[in-house]
């Protein structure tokens, strides 16, 4: 819910900014990243209001890792670097789509996206017309 | 964590899919759902494991609204219905992309997408030579 307090009390954002986050139980959002070229989803990471203000300020993308709760900017170890083009906060406030200048592969395993590796088996829907069932 | 018991312990979802799910503290994975054809990353949903399964089997996106403690099919009753063409999961298993065939806009309040409306001030990163500082 919008007000909850961030992980990060001391965050350099904006308060404007940070007023209309919607933030979950943990005080992060989902942030989407995306490359500026080819359109491609290339990850998705969680930020809280530090590392927005980071990515906002710094031309990198950083992340709060939950697992080792951390700042990470990526690319700092791979030298996978994602170069920020844009930063949009959707309607609900609740994530974050980064369009990034990737280089490299965004993926730790390689692959130029996280989501390269598991396509699952899905039926494929086929629009209808409105309000006659399928 | 994978393991981690689901919202819906009954659900439909393929059990090696179930598997390689690591969800949230509330059972749940990042939807990120994109326009198969422009690219456009068009909102940020979240799925339990039935709506996964229900996402897969259906041809129609379904998600888990966290306010509302509820399934809900996009475009149920707004008509701007999302037909599956492919579902994807992440190399560590908590979030998925859909690609979709969008009909209408996707967002709440008329836009083409929910990160139409609110673009944030950032500075634009400028690619250096590995190990130079900026």
């Amino acid at each position: 819910m919008p007000g909850d307090t961030p992980l990060a009390p001391s965050s350099g954002l904006d308060p404007e900014i940070a007023a209309r986050l919607s933030r979950d139980a943990q005080g992060l959002v989902v942030a989407v990243v995306q490359r500026h070229d080819s359109g491609e989803v290339l990850m998705v990471g969680w930020m809280d209001d530090e590392a927005l203000h980071r990515t906002l300020t710094t031309g990198r993308t950083t992340f709060w890792s939950r697992s080792r709760r951390a700042y990470w900017v990526k690319g700092e170890t791979s030298g996978h670097r994602q170069w920020v083009k844009e930063v949009r906060l959707d309607c609900d406030g609740d994530s974050i789509l980064v369009k990034v200048d990737q280089e490299g592969p965004a993926c730790h395993t390689g692959d130029r996206t996280c989501f390269d590796a598991d396509l699952l088996d899905a039926v494929v829907g086929v629009p209808t017309p409105q309000g006659v069932p399928r």
